[in-house]
């Protein structure tokens, strides 16, 4: 029943210049039309830059930004984008995509155990010792105009992470890797960015932001939701 | 530096029946004491759990509660625990270390690579998309009396879950896995329980707290801390 459910979701056969391909494709769903607010920062951006660091080939497909609370429940269980085909595994969850992409690339995660573990470890750092505190205080900041009782929290957990970014450049294995796309894309929502002075933290996702993988797969968001207010206007 | 730093946290040797073992021994880390509070919830039992689930020796060893914001942030740079060590391999974050654990047995994770993306997407659910909302709601809630700003978003994701529980038992894969594990450890909160009427997630709770792994590292975390007492008291 609910393997029938998430057919529709499945990729069809891949041809590459006209021959069944043997190898998946990835393919990062995403809304069809967002508004201007959230645009350049919907998390399929954070899978289009992954596979763009690792050279991996993907495409994007959509489902409707209407009705998006009940319409593709059986592909992610809250309603929300990203998610992931790869052949026939499918995934939900940002961060659970990212790991997936890490494992096919060493451009996003070191081989050597060590390595891997440190990128592991701060990857979820990055959702659940950062986010977890940034996207409900960010919640509470836009949603009411009363003390925000989530920002000593906020600034301990901010504080954490400029000692660290003063101490070294990469979160981890020493080179740039997964966690520090994860971090920054945590790190760089104008509000937590413009929130205390925090001059590592500042310098360090100025310089992520710089990389050519995450500009392209930014412009590329914010044209896929362009050509979605072209469609509507011509609905 | 850092890893001259991190060699106090690093295992011994380890001796089983007087002989020298190539066996890594997986070492779990916490405080040596905490108030009442939070007793029985302290992260920690989220990797006893894991390793009596999948029946992995361990040992706990400690950091003094006393100093803890600073006194250890060089194997947990935000100060808190768990950590783990599994021979050379140190890691931070219960949701990482959960995932290292799982990766060493089929009882955790199955092995076939859907069961484990099933069950990965459900892991990095119970923390990014469940807890992340059920701990800055519940820190809101100890913090304050006024009204607070996370409930309705709190009840849109509890919504999600009981409906996703009333359609099956388990979250990933037809089986209990270690998704189970962190999604029950996230919704056993007495707060979080207490909230609202949810039959299909108040009996996955009851259910799986059940499991003798779970009652296990919960009575040794309670027994740790209760010793922590008497060491406290005769200081």
């Amino acid at each position: 029943m609910r393997l029938r459910d998430r057919a529709k979701f499945r990729q069809k056969d891949t041809y590459i210049n006209g021959t069944l391909s043997g190898m998946s494709e990835l393919i990062i769903w995403t809304y069809d039309w967002v508004p201007e607010g959230p645009r350049g920062f919907v998390r399929d951006l954070r899978l289009r830059w992954a596979c763009e660091e690792a050279g991996l080939p993907y495409s994007v497909r959509t489902v409707p930004f209407d009705g998006r609370e009940t319409n593709h429940l059986e592909r992610q269980p809250f309603g929300q984008v990203p998610f992931l085909n790869d052949g026939d595994v499918q995934m939900f969850e940002s961060g659970a995509c990212l790991l997936h992409l890490a494992r096919k690339s060493e451009k996003l995660m070191p081989r050597d155990a060590a390595g891997e573990a440190e990128t592991v470890e701060w990857l979820f750092a990055a959702l659940n010792s950062v986010e977890m505190v940034s996207v409900p205080w960010w919640f509470l900041e836009i949603s009411s105009a009363k003390d925000n009782g989530l920002t000593g929290w906020l600034e301990q957990r901010l504080g954490h992470i400029e000692r660290i970014l003063n101490e070294r450049e990469w979160l981890a294995a020493g080179r740039f890797t997964v966690a520090d796309l994860l971090m920054t894309d945590v790190l760089r929502v104008s509000k937590v960015r413009a929130h205390g002075d925090r001059p590592a933290t500042e310098r360090y996702v100025a310089g992520v932001t710089e990389r050519p993988a995450f500009k392209k797969a930014r412009a590329d968001q914010m044209a896929h939701f362009a050509s979605g207010d072209e469609t509507r206007a011509s609905a």
